[in-house]
């Protein structure tokens, strides 16, 4: 059986190439088209020179004909917008979309558009849209392998960074109703390349390094997102305040949560909560009681690593710390994770790799 | 008028060799002794090589009469214990003491043992003893300068650097009532240098770099030093949740802390009542409206910058970031801070630089 | 047909656990022991938590019959001198050995004793070592291959970091006669992990951060073998003047290398002589004129990238330049790629991916 | 006696905020301007936040009559040809120039032109100007000192970054005749800052962290500055064959020089050399022997560093590396300095301070 071919469309962006980067080494997939509307013709060696050797693949437009005629799935690294602007004609076209921009991933048009202030231009396809979180909708991902296996092209909205940490460190609390009430305080640092590859002030070395700082307090755009998963995984309306500092690391995204302890819960039923949860999780480990993770230990991998304690001194307060890669399970990796499902591969199919760093 | 002599305890910590280094810089203080059990005899350049040229001394024993013939003001930069085994001799010598270690902070010694799970030795001197965060007890500090004036030694607690920037992003918000509740989220972000200059596993380059992670988490000693304070600030018992991460820099420290806000309160409200609370503070800056601090904007000083914002989407929350350098502000600088106090000079007198980092 | 089973000697190492995680990625390889003689019964991924939920073996005592019983292949990374003790028993007891110390790269065990100031205890075993420089001694390899195919254990004495990368940057220029003289300078810079995993002054976190520094001026180790490469490659006796710097990174390596140009010879003679040298070359780039080298494009790779220039303005000198990661290959994705050879399997197997960081 | 008063021209540039923070706390100079031609309006401490209630002053444009009236003294931190364009007008308006560009460094108008292809358009000024490296040519600047007192306004050059710490480690070498031969190598690691504030590619975080590379090899315009020193101090023509290099840290700055050794040369000769050399240097210290300085020694300071090695196993090279800031003693600090000696101030007022680094 041949390879599933792959253009990624935004290949230039650090996700983009992350997804490249992946799909290079997975052994069912293969690359044939790589876009970016700026760098057209360019190789992509030469702007990003680590692939030298490896890939020679020019950059195209954008254009979704062209894209239906190469490749039969699309991984989309693109802004907000960019992706609504493509997505329905590449569907339309029998491409399946890994969309990796936040266009498709709030169930609620109207909740978008608040945020991003901008219309929902394709809010009918919300409905078939599965949110790619493998570990909380596996079932509707495979639910769309089925339609997939029968030809019909499908759509995937991949995770934020932000969502996909807090979601994680937070559902085993909510699903085995350790955690009351209807708050969540979520606080998180994340590596500079969540900031993007384009150079302003904030990115350039000098402002970046030797400092951490907060940034988007109470208006952060993936606020929505964590409180839809949050409402689904408590099963009640819930909201976050949320929190991203950017720290002085390329990757790597912690986001530590707080949630008030229901009554009569201890810290060993809190541990074996997050144990149980994850014990079958391929990619999702619970650490020991007592252990909570370092983002080098995720780094470059689809991995996440959660620790969890129990504050009972005064307040009785959950404290759960979830480690990623915001480029990785945050982004690029998570997105080959669905793919695999969605395209019926063993799920961690190229993306069972160890962290490279130390 | 001669200098005050001065001997740094402890030298060769991190904390101490920034009390050394402002001490030589500083126009009314002049180092007359620096002491360190290890390394007795041995000139302190050879250890740090930056002071090569610059200062010349070597490490005396740590001998309280040696000192007291040395020096008029002993700075006592070394773990907890340790300032209980020599600050009652220093202070029947005749040396006031800075001390920048935990032993003196707690009013209540019973605390003490508990969290540092050892008798506190001389729990007669803690009713003499001030806190020394200027911007919240400078009355105190200045009846100890009175009393100093007079002939009279006295000591002074220098705070912990966890508990400076949290008091500092806090006290706003309780002085002017606009927090409500018993409890407060502190989540902070420290360098590696707090870790202390042990080679550990932990501080080794190839585990701090390119990652975060929580650490200390429901049971870190700066949590009782933390709660005294916001007791003393709100009138009323507070509890605190508190989590140190550690990210890979070596100075600077945010404190990013979550406080529930009391009805009707705008965010006009909270902005102006920061920037009213540190308009008159020569240290402490209230940052403008939608701005968050920085760490690398004040290290290597006595700094602090605070940033607030109310979440008042659903859950009305006041976020507010503290922004210091932990072996500035967090430690030396402000040790210094207080000794100028307490010797009667301006109070920025030789501390009063900006940040040299970009 | 099976999977060949490897044993690493020396796991808790930087370069053993990089060895660790490459085996565990390769498709002909099988993990079945890892060593640390303090570690012993410990799981692996209590002292690395990245590999948490991919490898639970625990380590085991360095014993050569119980490596010998679990393992057909031992990759030794460990101080030079522990593989003199174990090598030899190894290799009697049928096992393949891929030695990353320095115990076998020296063919003169003479020079061996003077740079480690200790005795050559099997000398009688240099003249089957091949040093493992693929690029190089590829020939050597597959003379190794040969004999482990007929059943007989063999050794490859897998290169040094800076030589690795001196040595890269250096061949084709003398091969091809366009570098005269018998001295190279040769300056290099190191990223910390190449100082080992052990806690030190050096390693610190505060030390290393923010800072370079050459250190092992004129006495570094590697000198005897960076010129017993140059001395092959040249075919007359060469001088090194080695410097290697230390900077504030995990991984990756550079080595700067000048060398007297031959009379008449161009830029375009230089580039043409490096692009031709290694065009066939799976792992090694040489980049298009004008372009230098960027360690981060072969971070955790086992790939090489080398810039050459030529400074004719006044006096002839080349330039060239090679990255490389100094635990990937300068030490462990090397010694994969030496064991693919041996083992006949395709020389890039399980280490063709590109460097995971932007 | 009043303060001097000063206008930083280019102040939002990294060298440029270094001498405002550097003026703002010397005790004989008053900052009463900041100009900077994009930012004019705009308070400095909106781009500097580190500088919130420190200073209140808004960029100016700069404007020669204008800086003439706020000013004495001007500290030009600007590109090339930016100088060129104001500094006749400033000094026949009586203003005191420290240049901080290359304008003025070159004594040949044809070099100048050479190099930065452009015509130098002010030549005359050349013979009067004197290139500020103190330690080298501290007559010269007393001479302009002389003339500055007798209310003529004088011009200095202040010197380049790389040629500064490439001058102070080879000048004792050739000063004392130890170097023979007419070429140096100079291989040379810079921070991120010497790239300029501008926000591009190279300088993006995620570029420059964890990576070193060279670049401009064989054509940076430093070379001819370093070439002009080298036969200053060699009294004879000097080629340098001059490789810089980028790491990942904000400041700092190492060049190792590669000079022959003179027959007969014994490294006990080489280290007094340089002791003897800088013994009543204030900044410059050569370090005792077997110690190579880093740049986190002197980090934000006007001081350098400086170690020295014989090899002479078989080919005979003195190798000196000199650390310092590339924007202290290699731009800001070093003009301040020269300052001082222009205004008849103690030469280190101001700048006296160790590196506040650990």
């Amino acid at each position: 059986m041949g390879k599933t071919r792959v253009c990624v469309v935004g290949a230039t962006g650090f996700a983009g190439v992350e997804v490249v980067r992946l799909v290079l080494g997975h052994p069912n997939l293969e690359l044939t088209m790589v876009t970016d509307r700026k760098e057209a013709g360019t190789p992509i060696a030469n702007v990003y020179p680590s692939l030298a050797g490896i890939c020679d693949l020019p950059f195209s437009l954008p254009e979704p004909a062209a894209i239906a005629q190469a490749a039969d799935v699309a991984f989309l690294a693109v802004p907000h917008t960019a992706s609504l602007a493509i997505t329905p004609q590449l569907l339309g076209l029998g491409v399946t979309v890994l969309d990796l921009s936040a266009d498709y991933r709030l169930h609620d048009p109207e909740l978008y558009e608040q945020w991003y202030a901008t219309p929902h231009t394709s809010p009918e396809l919300l409905d078939k849209t599965v949110y790619g979180l493998p570990e909380l909708n596996r079932a509707g991902l495979k639910a769309l392998a089925a339609r997939h296996a029968q030809g019909e092209p499908v759509l995937v909205a991949v995770p934020g960074c932000y969502p996909t940490a807090t979601a994680l460190a937070a559902i085993p609390a909510f699903e085995a109703g350790l955690a009351t009430g209807d708050l969540v305080i979520a606080d998180a640092i994340s590596g500079v390349s969540g900031a993007g590859r384009k150079a302003t002030a904030r990115t350039h070395y000098c402002h970046a390094n030797e400092s951490v700082e907060a940034y988007g307090v109470a208006h952060h755009r993936h606020t929505p997102e964590i409180e839809q998963t949050l409402t689904q995984v408590a099963g009640r309306p819930m909201s976050v305040v949320f929190t991203p500092h950017l720290a002085p690391l390329t990757r790597g995204l912690l986001s530590t949560v707080y949630m008030s302890a229901a009554d009569g819960v201890t810290a060993a039923d809190v541990q074996a909560a997050y144990e149980r949860r994850y014990a079958d999780e391929p990619l999702v480990q619970a650490l020991p009681a007592g252990q909570m993770p370092a983002t080098a230990s995720v780094v470059a991998t689809a991995r996440a690593q959660v620790g969890v304690a129990l504050d009972d001194r005064r307040r009785r307060v959950i404290v759960a710390s979830c480690a990623i890669d915001n480029l990785g399970k945050g982004a690029a990796a998570q997105a080959v994770q669905c793919a695999n499902v969605v395209l019926g591969f063993e799920e961690t199919t190229g993306i069972a790799q160890a962290a490279p760093l130390i």
